[in-house]
């Protein structure tokens, strides 16, 4: 791969003797083309049906330098739309470490997470967006669907794993609603430990599907 | 009380001889200027710091007319912030009936009420503006914690009662918010039996105090 830029949104200017066929995603102004791209194909057709060839058309770049650069179809969606955190290190938090524990486990990587007031505000602006525009609901719930939903209830297994999944993901929402939106005290200034002993129980009773 | 409308919001012509002292809250337009004088003020001083003489003073109204056709400052919160349910309704359900059934009867009670299109449409707008509105999460959190964490943590006892409380609200909070705002499937449609038999021992748990 010839021209090939040291990092992906890199702004130095080309030394490339030829321009190769269609725009290499490494400079910046071709980046900000392909997440605006990116973020008019999903928004159009929803984030199942959206592909990473139809994304590097629309941007007017070669789509193996796309992937080469943005990754996967997800990392793109992540980065496009600034989802406040990647699924691949959703799952890897959940199904990674003794069963068990995964109910705190998830509590204290949230809270942890929410607790940097970047991700905070980014996960503030992303319930604000949901809740105020159907078209941004949809296309976050076809991405959570795919990416963390089906992901997560195949490996979990046992009786309705997707409806377990997305209890799971309501708590969490929640949890992040009267924290940080409508901050209710005590709970909104309650520490970790605290929380992690009270919901962690939760999140483990619909991960291990007991009850049903 | 002489005078007196036979119900609030009736619109009637007055037959009556003398004009009492300040508008009556019967009529129409006076219900709706208490209804506005009753927004202004409770937007300005929170719900805490509110009160139903402040409100009649606004108005223009009597301060005892006021309580007799509105109610409690409660009542009258809920009247002109269109708050979906009553918070006297919440705590009767929570804490009427067998204690071990509680958890299963606030999923079965909430479902049932958001079914409803125009409460579920309430429901939404008021987590919409909330979400949005800084000073709207402000004004439903005094109402929340004063009307309904306060009460049933009073009733609730045991460890950490207000927060156990809150994560009951928390876990509804984000099922209302995956059920109508994400719409996650199989969710979404579940019927309320299935959701009843999963959630119903979550707030079970946060009710009891288990595992504090």
């Amino acid at each position: 791969m010839s021209g090939q830029q040291s990092e992906a949104g890199s702004d130095d200017a080309g030394r490339t003797p030829q321009r190769p066929k269609g725009r290499r995603p490494g400079r910046a102004d071709t980046r900000g083309a392909v997440l605006d791209a990116a973020r008019a194909e999903f928004a159009a057709h929803g984030y199942e049906k959206t592909s990473m060839r139809g994304i590097a058309r629309t941007a007017g770049v070669d789509a193996a330098l796309l992937h080469h650069y943005f990754g996967t179809k997800q990392q793109l969606f992540v980065a496009a739309l600034d989802f406040p955190i990647s699924p691949d290190l959703i799952a890897q938090v959940i199904l990674t470490g003794d069963r068990a524990g995964a109910g705190a486990r998830i509590v204290r990587f949230a809270m942890t997470l929410w607790e940097q007031p970047p991700v905070r505000e980014r996960l503030v602006a992303m319930l604000r967006a949901a809740a105020t525009n159907e078209q941004v609901a949809e296309l976050f719930r076809g991405f959570v669907e795919r990416e963390l939903v089906l992901r997560l209830a195949t490996a979990l297994g046992s009786e309705h794993p997707e409806l377990r999944v997305e209890l799971v993901m309501s708590q969490i929402v929640g949890l992040a609603m009267a924290r940080y939106v409508f901050q209710v005290e005590p709970l909104a200034s309650a520490g970790i430990d605290t929380v992690a002993a009270l919901v962690g129980p939760t999140l483990q009773r619909y991960l291990d599907g007991v009850g049903d």
